[in-house]
């Protein structure tokens, strides 16, 4: 199904602006203007609580236990990327530490996804590197077995390609096709501005039933209350 | 096994005051006190560390993918009250997020146990308002499905009769039904005060083996040393 | 397999001032010095971020739902030690809470690595007592059956010999034997020093492509680069 | 939650011809007659394929790790009867084998249902006593603490109340509580004999989006067929 | 991320005879053809021993607890597919039963492999139609929200666009895109010829450390024989 | 914890006569007369129902994603072995298939305990040579890496020691250390000559409670009957 082997070295990016604002909206806005697809596995979760990025996804494809193709992956980071790891087995391995983040930093990325595990999360942390992995754990990996670097991934059960925009925070992590990114943003932001007004009826108590003319279809639907 | 379609309007809540005290004790003296049962599964846990609640449960039953009956909800809310919320499948999804939290809060909520998923949960640490799930995800939900409220539901494995007292801290979530309450109140505290004194003890070096007199059990039982 | 009933008071403790100085170069560094063993299974975290500790293990072996042998344990503890407890069966009940803590505290322990769950969490954190567990759960236990102390465990998939040197910290629980703890110093402290000079030149834009001389193994295994 | 060290000996059963005929009509049909309620988690199977049984419910509570309990259902076990047992907490253990399979089936048991582990497989497929649970394992347990028997349980998340209906087959689970049993046994008859004419229609060829009529509301939905 | 409410008639499908041909090569040969990718998670199971199958994917995109697009899926089976069924969350509902395999099978297709639980196993197991998922369950579905059909899919963390091959057996399933059939029929088969004969020399004694070749590779990376 | 890169070509092996005896006794036996210790986690299963085996125990240990072990470990294989198979971190992979089952039968192995994945199970079954495994899965391996063989390894929470008696069958795994060998079947054969009476007591309608003098300890535990 991967091609094996190859850095793809020329990717289409989505346009970077779009991905900074779709970070500002946050994944429960984004993944609803999107029809509510696009959201990778629940059991992606940040390395530390408030862990925010976006950016647009140079993606990698790894083998159990070998990280050999992270390397590889630095050089094709460009400044504004959010690097995408996925394995072709299930893993919980630590492939990614300080020294890595350190790289990707410094070549201009702003966080990391990965279907597998991380380690040195206090340093991650301190450096404020934000990753989203299945599992945190010290267990090292080889450099020994070829990977690829932007091909078309799974990572968590939602396709990635690269260059689409990656959104994510504390609730997860949701990828946004390059050709739907701009439609998304529009979309998020009428959600969003819709939301405001909402917010300050449910807190001065208006009760949703009425806000959302919820009793009729209620009751149609065969509702009863019973005293 | 479940009513579908019903509201219950008119619940008996346990008494307010004794949830509060509840609370204080916390829930692993709470279910010492009520004989070890009443716990939820642990994978019942806080979104934010130090969150505390206690409070008279509102029953929700959900239907998979499907958050409609929570804001109907939401109407039953009286102050003191917390939100238990099952579902009829295993489902991670995000049913709850911070405009329902705007309006639980409106109402006089003290928080939310869901046996599923709930979003936004930055906001929701912000607000201060607690919730007990057992996952965090940004995927959205429907409102087309009847489920019911204040009925008897079982979430996270544990039997919850509207208007029960709910205790839950970082430890985890403990269910007392409302005719236990005040026993279970006068148990908690006076193993909670038994354990102050034994506290002191301990920390100032005495031993578990000597304080509860264990070694002549142990040595019973046949426990030996070997040097 | 486990001998059951017996409590060995006079265990053959690595070097505590070693102990000391692995906790400084942490769990990835350690377990990369070990030739990648000794890491204990990744489901077990710390109760608090942050939390670090080493020591010599003091072991316990528990029956499920049972944690008499802690007591007994309590009194084999030294300054400088670290309990590992493991139970005979899977379970996430929590056999350690604010009381154990402070006993084992008063006795000189520096944490607790546990194969099942904890309680009192709130509390254990306000003390900085670290805790390693694989659940967080109110759910109690009764003291009714022989366990041992100081025996060889299995815990979350690793071997402990009593008086190994235990190393935790927020990538895990690593082991290492009492044998091989010189040595396995000399290599971390070697390679963590290797490591200072990488993190300043990735800091400085280098990439780990030439840094490890990558490039040339990469093409003969056939990577192929694509414009 | 629950009473401790008590049994029920009187329990008002539902009718056992009902439970006969829910038998043979099989879960999927009994759950959808039920409005898709009442299904204990999926997680639970049986021990060999074609298991299928039925039948009133005594109820059991245990305690991890111990399966005194079980002994003192059986007495209060009566031809026709299913044993539903549940834990404190969650266990894998092996509670139940083949004499205690003996003593159940001398005493009338046509099955077990139990949320944790059962051993002896082998034997109990020769005996043709089914089973449905978690777990299979070898291990074995004790017979030291009290739990109760005839009191209502949580089962794999499903509420069983001594005296209901248990239909269990290859599907899985499904309680009838003993008031609903008749209603819930004509529904499962109508909809039982409306499948059989479906079944002919569709062998031959029918789509079931004309025998169903969905092409409409599809439309209406907004389905777009794309050549 | 995925096309919603649409359904694709026309799909480029695989030479249906390489389909059958990789089927009797098993999946294990095929996935080592493919370079050891493709291969859908291993949870996915047959729900008997020994089913076999291939076909070309015929894609369905459902949404949680409901099947409605598998009925819409049947008009498009053509004889020799597979149908190829994801959720946009993780379900274990029982979503495919006896009538629908009835129905699928009358419009020729030889199987189903589906994310997501399923129903009725005795009787697809009396009817010889093999289903490969993740769960089996008696829990039913509602037919109220639009999927897709033939669109591409994530199944089981693996991308499977319509009309690829589709390859199960007890080992598991794999997925082979349509434009690599040909040349992964071609690997596949000459692997199979080599093993044969591989096998006869095993059967004789002839140990793979020399019909390999090993013993040098093993010996330069360090191997060490102890007596 | 493990060496790495060695092969121990003389263990001393259990006598191979008791191995032969357990194994007709059960698992589940010979655990109880272990004092419930040496059980293997319940997650290992046979690949197919009634398998049988018991032997002395090769170890290995493998890295994940690599077999290369095996093929070193069939060359210590003697008549009446079992392998044991370890891995580094956790996997599913297919370690082992048709064609090492080959060599390791005519190698006078009688099966197969990994706690990783097998592949080609319907052959595998064909050939009656059992295996114990977590997982099925067609995913291969690579033979890259250097583990060990008849080192002491961690497999599936136990410790096993190259030359332990190693029982299978559909219950699970228990590994009876070498030394303990001769005195476990001594315990296990009284056992088992005790539960033959038992069997047909129970069979006869005796009541395990009069049969194990349970009434009064059940009434001193303070057991309550209620009409």
């Amino acid at each position: 199904m991967y091609e094996i082997g190859v850095v793809y070295r020329n990717i289409r990016r989505a346009n970077s602006d779009i991905a900074a604002r779709l970070c500002a909206l946050g994944t429960a806005t984004v993944h609803e203007a999107m029809g509510r697809t696009g959201l990778l596995k629940p059991y992606m979760r940040p390395i530390y609580p408030g862990a925010q990025a976006s950016g647009t996804a140079v993606t990698v494809l790894l083998h159990p236990g070998d990280n050999w193709m992270l390397h590889v992956a630095a050089e094709q980071i460009q400044p504004g990327d959010i690097v995408v790891a996925a394995v072709t087995a299930d893993s919980t391995d630590g492939y990614f530490g300080d020294l890595l983040a350190t790289s990707f930093k410094a070549r201009g990325a702003c966080g990391l996804v990965i279907d597998a595990g991380v380690r040195d999360v206090r340093v991650l942390t301190e450096m404020a590197f934000p990753v989203w992995s299945k599992a945190i754990s010290a267990k090292g990996t080889v450099k020994a077995t070829l990977g690829s670097v932007n091909v078309p991934v799974v990572c968590a059960g939602a396709l990635v390609t690269p260059g689409d925009v990656i959104v994510a925070d504390d609730d997860g992590v949701v990828v946004v096709p390059a050709a739907l990114a701009q439609k998304t943003l529009e979309t998020a932001v009428a959600r969003e501005a819709a939301e405001s007004d909402k917010r300050a009826k449910l807190a001065a108590g208006v009760l949703g039933l009425d806000m959302y003319n919820m009793r009729e279809p209620l009751q149609k639907a065969g509702l009863k209350y019973i005293d």
